[in-house]
């Protein structure tokens, strides 16, 4: 690597293009090509999210990818909220449309018109449904590959109930769900309770998963949404409950994208390129053979890769002739993947083969009777990222400025009102994100005095 | 159903949605909503395509869905072919864009600018990428799910080469992993050669895999094309070969599409509903309890699901309570399940489960200790499907009328010659498809006495 992590921007745009994660090439503003090595990570994460909805008792659909003008002239704010953001279509071939289309920037407005149509009385509910898919918005803020982009991977979740307690359930089952993919992706989160006025257009309260970058900026990396009945009432989602009253459903959605991508590179990654936490990782370990004196190198080397596949890790060796083994170290290195196996001379007399974990400086051996130890190793590189991002987390929130030059992140305790975030922002120039949930304290209100709670300011992305 | 399948349009319209594949009325035409069932089943039918194309070094991808209309302004008759095809973006926002975006039809204009970034020298080459994605295409004819739609799930596969020979050799690897894709999908087809008059806009040569469906009418499936240099040099991708010298790279594609799911689902079904090829199937076997005397039903069947479960089989248990297992029976074989265990007084005593084929009338015993043997029931659902559908296949080639109530098929020996394939048009009635390799002979034309091959005459979807 050219560039330190100490100058993020910088190292953030020249890693995910030396790794091959993507190509910022294609010639579409905000627009970049997902590289095999790049989708592989993010298809694995998805594959993590896809099971786990579907035990939860979550069917997979997938939406059309346009919404008519008609369906979006519902005299609602979460329409407004998306406005300056569709790309419109205006002509199929070389005929105007009757009737404009719009390119989803989320799914509320193409699935509820069909909810609606779907729920008919209580026993059609709870309904819940998530697909993965493409969403696009008309950007008009600086680009960034995963983090800000035109054309957006994107993982969206949707419920009805038939009560706000039950929605209230529902969000309670995705921060379990949140929990497991944090802890797979070894990113640690700030739940953090918008403000009022800065919540997801329509919905009654929205919590955002907000974790902290290496620049000190933060980046909100999820989201979960109770919608009440907001929805339900201007697309008329309607129900009739068991004892024959008609009802509007009760609504919440949960939203995650690429950007889980753009955290997992970040925060993990250092001087020497990625570090990609090993249950997502395309690559869990490489092999490197080291050509020397014994015969039966290519053999040996071929037995442990067999070995290890069968403990179902994703294995790769580097045989390529015309690099050296440190080439291969450093390459491997960069694109972070996190465990290396040394195959030599001594490996192949000793029947052992060299461990070296991506986040430690020592090497291991382990003999081939015990190749199962490979998942020890693995678990072991997931836990040491674990511990070092949750530390860096905490210290950024202790005021400590560990990675950034500059830190942006302050808390303060903080009342509800408009006015007394505003005279905050000013004070701090930092934005006003919302009531830390899960890592804050009650309080008095650092301006007013009235109740509060410690409350994130930052500069998000 | 309501419909028999010798009406085959009714029928598919009937069975596509009350066995919750699709929804169609969503609000814009042609684009409809893939419900779980009908999403599971394309994903089962993906993750087989995905597998084996990573097994033969193809590396996964995701271009951006937009093509810029520069992009676009290449002359070349392929640009030319999907013209009237385009959805065109020419707002964003409320502004006119500079430049109007296409949404991609297929992914030529998008990927090959990047190709030329990619490939320098001889050692880049073979490149060999692949997507699944959705495309979409303004389709002004009659549109039918999965069939013809506007918003189409699609997998397309790109190479380039070296050579001529090498791109040929490639289409061979194709042709393998087409056979395997059929075998698993248990569909027969056709290897036609379009006519150079029906060839891919741009291709040197097409093949296509036509089916015939219980219409009579045909289905392509699948295409391979031979692009030699033709995009290369619109595209200016050029390579450094070994001896220094500067070349264009030969290129060719395979692309297939959710078309697979109408072939499975017509080729199959039946007056009862849907047969799903047991390797892709949702769910593969379901469980239906039947209350009795005996004690300990729910654990026992809750003992053979935990057990089928281990041997990597799809199954699900139905202990709805509302419903007779008479209802249930009915419920699962029209959504096509490949295998019924029925569990009842006797089974518990007996220690057995009671096996019912979708695809036979009987029913057989099996012990608790050979649950296993669910494999082989599998296998031979699987070899039923082959062989029905390969039977009618070739009935309908030998000009007999098995299913549909008038056969549109009709094969001729035919030259080259567009003149004497115009001239069996008019006679037939039906549209010449191209000369079949897979099935046909060598012969004299039946127009003019020149050589020739058994050709596909048609009325194609």
């Amino acid at each position: 690597m050219e560039y330190s992590k100490k100058n993020f921007s910088e190292w953030y745009n020249e890693i995910v293009e030396l790794s091959e994660l993507t190509d910022k090439r294609y010639p579409i503003k905000g627009m970049n090509v997902w590289m095999p090595y790049g989708y592989d990570l993010m298809k694995n994460i998805d594959e993590i999210i896809r099971r786990r909805f579907k035990e939860d008792d979550f069917g997979e659909v997938m939406f059309p990818a346009l919404i008519s003008k008609t369906m979006f002239e519902v005299e609602f704010e979460h329409i407004k909220g998306f406005e300056k953001e569709l790309f419109w279509i205006t002509k199929g071939g070389r005929e105007s449309l009757e009737d404009d289309l719009a390119m989803r920037p989320t799914s509320e407005a193409a699935m509820y018109p069909m909810f609606r149509l779907w729920i008919r009385d209580h026993s059609d509910l709870p309904l819940r449904v998530f697909q993965i898919v493409q969403v696009w918005r008309y950007e008009t803020k600086h680009t960034r590959p995963f983090m800000r982009s035109r054309d957006i991977h994107f993982i969206e979740c949707h419920t009805a109930h038939e009560t706000y307690d039950d929605a209230e359930k529902q969000l309670e089952i995705y921060r379990n769900q949140w929990n497991y993919f944090t802890h797979i992706l070894c990113i640690p989160y700030l739940e953090v309770e918008r403000p009022e006025w800065d919540k997801f257009p329509g919905a009654v309260y929205t919590r955002a998963f907000d974790t902290i970058m290496p620049s000190g900026r933060t980046l909100q990396i999820g989201t979960i949404h109770q919608y009440g009945q907001n929805f339900a009432k201007n697309y008329e989602v309607k129900f009739a409950r068991e004892d024959g009253e008609s009802d509007f459903v009760y609504q919440t959605t949960f939203g995650m994208s690429e950007r889980l991508v753009a955290a997992v590179i970040s925060i993990h990654g250092d001087d020497i390129g990625l570090i990609i936490p090993p249950y997502i990782a395309p690559i869990q370990v490489i092999i490197v053979p080291i050509p020397g004196k014994e015969p039966g190198l290519h053999e040996y080397a071929q037995s442990i890769l067999t070995k290890i596949t069968e403990f179902g890790i994703r294995v790769k060796m580097d045989d390529r002739d015309s690099y050296t083994p440190g080439y291969k170290y450093n390459y491997w290195e960069m694109k972070g993947v996190p465990i290396r196996v040394e195959i030599g001379d001594r490996e192949i007399t000793e029947r052992t083969i060299t461990v070296k974990k991506r986040t430690a400086k020592g090497r291991s051996k382990v003999s081939i009777d015990h190749i199962e130890e490979m998942k020890v190793f693995l678990d072991d590189v997931a836990q040491t990222l674990r511990e070092r991002s949750l530390k860096i987390l905490e210290d950024n929130l202790n005021g400590l400025k560990i990675q950034q030059q500059e830190s942006q992140i302050v808390t303060k305790i903080l009342c509800y009102r408009k006015e007394c975030a505003d005279a905050m922002e000013t004070e701090t120039g930092l934005t006003m994100m919302g009531h830390i949930i899960n890592k804050g304290k009650n309080g008095k209100c650092e301006v007013c005095g009235n109740d509060g709670r410690t409350s994130l300011f930052s500069r998000p992305y």
